[in-house]
């Protein structure tokens, strides 16, 4: 159930091989804590049209379970080797897709804004992104596989950003254009 | 209506702005006709999700129409801009989900196999690739946009590469990997 104030973001991290996602509530009192997080694994033999389906069906189960306000995913980024990037560009493809069909808004933020908003070095590690999620939802552990806590930390850095669910500029960088302090909180 | 031994192809080339496609029949004596080719246009105002749904929607509308029996397309090439590989890879994601969703294999050729499959050059310009599909298919006219004329190009590649209905490797390739003669009739 969801209360007055209240906002659920699924943070969603793809992959060709295994997609990670975090959803998190934010409280009308400013408070966050974890729904639910996990990851959705694709078969490396299948083809990459049954691939793109399984990730895909995957991100809508969530969404239909956790009813979710708006998706936060990482920005494009580009990989060393372009088949790489353009293999992802289709994973992120299914990804989007589940949000727009399901009529979610969709915020982008680059790896580096995501690192900094939640540890707050844009060159974090993957370990210390895992620490600083436990830490920030008062975990019992770090959640496993970091895929999944990436997930989560795309999520937490939209609830950061104030809730800016627009794919072409966060609130802040908005508010910066406009010489206005960040909607960091 | 589909008779004994006829075949119906979708082929498409996928495209953030524009996705052409066409639908060409193979009768059971060889004969091929256009069933009909068009294109799928996004707004280029639209956010990139939502551009994806349409693209989706657009070739899922397509497929329930036409009831083919595979879907071809390009496969995946390296545009010189990295951003633009990466976007295409989102628009072919959309694409090749329609095609697992509604149960359709997929079968990938390279953009200088479908020239060379339909003008037998793989360096063939896009008036010459629409000059051989109104040749090839008896049509009045040159279909246009380019898109849609390459669509159908992409059809009648499967067509002619003797239905080997895989995302890994065509028919002939195989063959010719072992040691036979080429599957192009």
């Amino acid at each position: 159930m969801r209360g007055p104030g209240e906002t659920v973001v699924l943070g969603v991290d793809p992959g060709t091989a295994v997609t990670g996602y975090g959803v998190v509530r934010s409280g009308a009192d400013g408070g966050l804590s974890l729904v639910e997080c996990g990851v959705i694994r694709t078969d490396a033999r299948a083809e990459l049209a049954d691939r793109l389906r399984d990730i895909h069906l995957g991100v809508i189960e969530v969404i239909e379970r956790t009813h979710p306000a708006a998706m936060a995913v990482e920005g494009v980024f580009y990989a060393k080797n372009a088949r790489t990037s353009v293999v992802l560009g289709h994973a992120r493809g299914a990804v989007l897709l589940a949000a727009s069909l399901r009529g979610l808004r969709v915020a982008e933020y680059p790896p580096a804004e995501v690192k900094s908003a939640v540890v707050g070095a844009g060159r974090a590690t993957k370990d210390q992104v895992g620490l600083m999620v436990q830490r920030l939802l008062k975990l019992r552990a770090v959640p496993k596989p970091h895929d999944a806590a990436d997930g989560i930390a795309i999520a937490l850095t939209h609830c950061f950003r104030g809730y800016g669910p627009t794919a072409k500029a966060p609130l802040d960088l908005k508010l910066k254009m406009l010489g206005l302090p960040g909607g960091r909180r």
